[in-house]
């Protein structure tokens, strides 16, 4: 379901990393983009993509994960002419390297980049045309953000990028993250600038905040970064 | 997100029986309706209700679970002048109870009951005025149905419901079941007349499938039928 016209839009879930999948097609021309696809969801997210009778053509992470191994890599082994996409600041191999005010268009519609560090350096946030719907990867979470303790992580660039780039967003933007672990699924800028219980706080409190976390460390990020900095799949 | 002007529309999931709870509100009036809540998220729920600024005036179970307890009986408690809803048919009690045709209005939109058994013999399904949004209950899921094998389970009755009641419903209408167990959100009645696995069977066919479907009893069943049959609430 899309606010925007002729946008089919799907939300997935893939359980294990608690990550969410993003599709966006143009109704007309099939034209499809796919945001942090998960290797475990690969078949089901081809599946659909298939009968929806959708023409992938690219697959787009907001930033190199640390939880989960994207399916890019793999995809484009499946997918003709599929093409990966990833921040410049991230590390990461692809065939597009986005920054700031990068679109990446599918049929009458596109995403625009928007560079917003903080959980690492290449992490993006990507917003309609139209404004109507921002994937803001681990940069802002539903109440909550990505964690600022590994890969660059860095709690004062964390809280400019949310202000600046994603709390300047139109108050009815619908925020549709990488993750979420309670079962929400959505919600809006004005909910979060209303809302975020650590982003509602002053620089100094969200810093504080941030650095005594004291979360373990990702069970996977020793396989996924290394993976993730090369689509996900080794000697490809 | 809603395709409905003035719908705020949330999708929330309960994770250990992955139960789809949704949240629909007329934006002006913030009357809202909430479907197929569960006892272990109504914290979360009632949060964000609060958050939202919404008056919440009808809960409204679309049968009798056997997986979870609903917390419709518990949010009566904590909502002053909610109302549960029901089907006539389940053989639970409730503030309203429901049969074909039946509005659940809020604000200037308004649910409409169509009467789909066959999971069990008070299963409804609620759509939009506009039908552009259905909620199936355990229907129809994605690509699946409910089972038909307890709890006045019938296939043929399934198979009637869903074929006059749902797939005549426009094709870009939006499913949105009770439960998904492969982390899909959303379907359409166009793709599930298309790839609903065992619904685009004839009912011979599909009748057989679901006689031998071979599955478990279902683990909570003796502790949430007979608490769901009082809203989830013993002696209340």
């Amino acid at each position: 379901m899309a606010k925007t016209e002729g946008l089919l839009f799907r939300q997935l879930f893939e359980s294990e990393s608690s990550t969410y999948t993003y599709l966006l097609a143009d109704t007309n021309t099939k034209e499809a983009v796919i945001i942090d696809p998960v290797l475990e969801t690969i078949d089901r997210d081809l599946k659909l993509i298939k009968e929806l009778g959708l023409s992938l053509t690219v697959a787009v992470n907001t930033h190199c994960h640390a939880d989960h191994i994207t399916s890019t890599g793999l995809m484009k082994q499946r997918v003709a002419g599929l093409k990966s996409a990833i921040s410049k600041f991230s590390g990461a191999t692809a065939d597009i390297h986005l920054t700031e005010g990068d679109m990446i268009p599918f049929g009458r519609h596109s995403l625009t980049v928007k560079e917003t560090p903080g959980h690492t350096d290449g992490c993006i946030t990507l917003v309609t045309e139209d404004q109507s719907m921002a994937f803001t990867g681990d940069a802002l979470l539903i109440r909550g953000c990505g964690r600022t303790d590994f890969q660059q992580g860095c709690a004062e660039k964390l809280y400019h990028s949310v202000h600046e780039k994603i709390f300047t967003l139109p108050d009815e933007c619908l925020i549709y993250p990488a993750h979420d672990y309670l079962g929400q699924t959505v919600s809006t800028v004005g909910e979060e600038r209303k809302y975020n219980p650590r982003l509602t706080k002053s620089m100094e409190e969200f810093v504080e905040i941030m650095n005594n976390l004291n979360l373990p460390k990702p069970k996977k990020i020793d396989i996924s970064v290394p993976a993730n900095l090369v689509c996900g799949v080794h000697n490809f």
